[in-house]
C-alpha cells in the first residue's frame, strides 16, 4: 500500500516534469510554423523523444523502483505488460497534429497506475496554461483550483466530443461519420478538438458533457485523465458501458448522470 | 472615400468596444456553471443583449451616421438591408454553446463593411485573451503581431475545420454528415470548435488550413473575420468557388495554394 503522502509527493514530481516539458513543447509550438513540412516531421518526432527521455529521466532518478510505460519507447522497444507495480504511464506530446498545425490544443500526460488502477493524474497545455491535476481520493484541480464534472442531465443539451481518427479507409470512415450521424440527433452539439488527454479533462472540468474515442494511441493517451475525470466526480467507461480498461485502446467519459443514456446512445456502434 | 487615418481610428474604437464587452462576456463565462438551464439561456440572452447596446452605444456616439447591423437588433426587429454606407456588422457574442458550457471558444465579432466590403475587422476571445484585427490593406494582427495564412500546398496534409450546425431534422444532418465523410478522405484531419469567427481567425493565422461552413445566423458571424482572413494572405469565398457573399450565410476560406483543391473537394456538395 502507497501512502496519501507519497502520492502527493509523486504528483508533485509529475508536475515539476510536466511543467519543464511544457517549456520545450511550448518552444516547438511556435517553431513549427517556420520549418519545411519534412521538418515539421522531424521536429514531432524530437519534441516527442526529448520530451519522454526528460520526464523518463526525471522521474527514475526519483523512484528508481517504478515501471515506465512511454509512447516512444512503446514504438521503438515494442509493448511493456502493465503489472500492479507502480507504473508511469506517459505521453509527451498529446495532439501532434495540432502541434504541427499550431491549433492550442497540445498537452502533456502523465498517469502512474497502481494495482493497474490510474491514481495519480497530470495533464498540463503549455499554449494556453492549463495545468490539470488528480490524485485517488484527493479531488481533480484545475491550476490549483478544485474542478468539477458538468451538472447536465439531458443527453439532448450536451456537448459531445469525440475525434476523426487517424484511419483513412473507407470501412473504418463510414463507421465513424454513421456514428457521428446517430449521435448529432441525440446532443446539442459536437466539438473535436484532437487531444484525447484534453478531451477528457474537458469533462473533468464540465466543458464537454459527453466524450468517446475508439482506435487512439494507447494507454498514454487516458491513464492521466482518466484519475483526473473520476476525481472531478465524473465515470470512466468503455463506450459499451463495460469497465474501463486502460490498455483496451476505448475510453469513454461523462458525469455520472448521462452515463446510461451516452451508452445506450453508443448501442450497437461501438 | 474613407482615409487610411479614419480606418485606423475606426478599428482602434472597435478594439475599444471588443474589450469592453470582453469583460462582461468573461464575468457570464465563469458564471454559466453555477445558474440552472433555464436561467443559462436567460444569462446567454442577457449578455448577448448587454454585449450589443455596449458597442452600438459605444461606436453610435463616435460615428452617429453609419449604419448598424447586430445579431440581437435583427433577432428583434428584422433584417436591415446591407447598403454602400459605413455599416458596424456585430455578433456580441460568437459560440453561445460554448458559452453555456464554458468551452474556451468564444468570442466578440466586429466588421465595418463601406461599400458593402468588409473593410475593418476585430475578433476578440476575452477567456484565452486573443484579439484578432485587420484592416483592408493594412495587414492583420494577434495581439498586435502580424499574422499570415499557413503554406500548405496539399490539401491531404490540411488541418479542415467546420461545424455540426444547429439544424436537427434528418435530410439537413445526413448531408452534412456525407459533407464530412467525403472530406475525411481527402484532408488530414476535422477541427470542431464551435466559433465560425474564431474559424475564419484560425485560417488567417495558419492553425486551420481549410474551412467551411453553411447556414450560420448572419453576416456577424463573417463580417470581422473576412477582413482578418484577406489581410492575412488568404481566400475568403462561397463554398461553391464563386464570390464570397456577406450576405448568403455561406463561407469558406483558405490559404490561396488550396483554394482550387478545396472547392473541388466540395464540388456537388454544396
Amino acid at each position: 500500500m502507497v501512502e496519501n503522502d507519497s502520492l502527493s509527493e509523486f504528483l508533485a514530481s509529475a508536475v515539476d516534469a510536466a511543467q519543464k516539458v511544457g517549456e520545450i513543447i511550448r518552444k516547438g509550438f511556435y517553431q513549427t510554423k517556420h520549418v519545411e513540412h519534412k521538418g515539421q516531421v522531424d521536429l514531432v518526432t524530437e519534441t516527442d523523444k526529448a520530451c519522454e527521455e526528460l520526464i523518463f529521466n526525471h522521474l527514475k532518478q526519483l523512484y528508481p523502483n517504478h515501471k515506465f510505460i512511454g509512447e516512444e519507447t512503446t514504438a521503438a522497444y515494442g509493448t511493456t505488460e502493465l503489472t500492479d507495480e507502480p507504473t508511469w504511464i506517459v505521453d509527451p506530446l498529446d495532439g501532434t497534429t495540432n502541434f504541427v498545425h499550431g491549433f492550442p490544443f497540445v498537452c502533456v500526460s502523465i498517469g502512474l497506475t497502481i494495482g493497474k488502477i490510474p491514481t495519480v493524474g497530470v495533464v498540463y497545455n503549455p499554449i494556453i496554461n492549463e495545468l490539470f491535476t488528480g490524485i485517488r481520493g484527493k479531488g481533480a484541480f484545475l491550476n490549483g483550483n478544485p474542478i468539477k464534472v458538468s451538472s447536465q442531465t439531458e443527453l439532448i443539451s450536451s456537448l459531445l466530443a469525440t475525434e476523426a481518427g487517424t484511419k483513412r479507409d473507407k470501412e473504418t470512415l463510414d463507421v465513424t461519420t454513421n456514428r457521428i450521424n446517430s449521435l448529432l440527433f441525440k446532443v446539442r452539439s459536437l466539438r473535436m478538438s484532437g487531444s484525447c488527454a484534453l478531451n477528457l479533462c474537458g469533462i473533468a472540468c464540465g466543458r464537454l458533457d459527453v466524450f468517446f474515442e475508439l482506435g487512439f494511441g494507447g494507454p498514454w493517451d487516458v491513464a492521466g485523465g482518466a484519475v483526473i475525470v473520476r476525481e472531478a466526480g465524473g465515470n470512466v467507461f468503455d463506450p459499451s458501458g463495460a469497465d474501463f480498461d486502460i490498455t483496451s485502446q476505448r475510453v469513454a467519459a461523462s458525469n455520472p448522470f448521462l452515463k446510461d443514456a451516452f451508452v445506450d446512445a453508443l448501442r450497437h456502434m461501438v
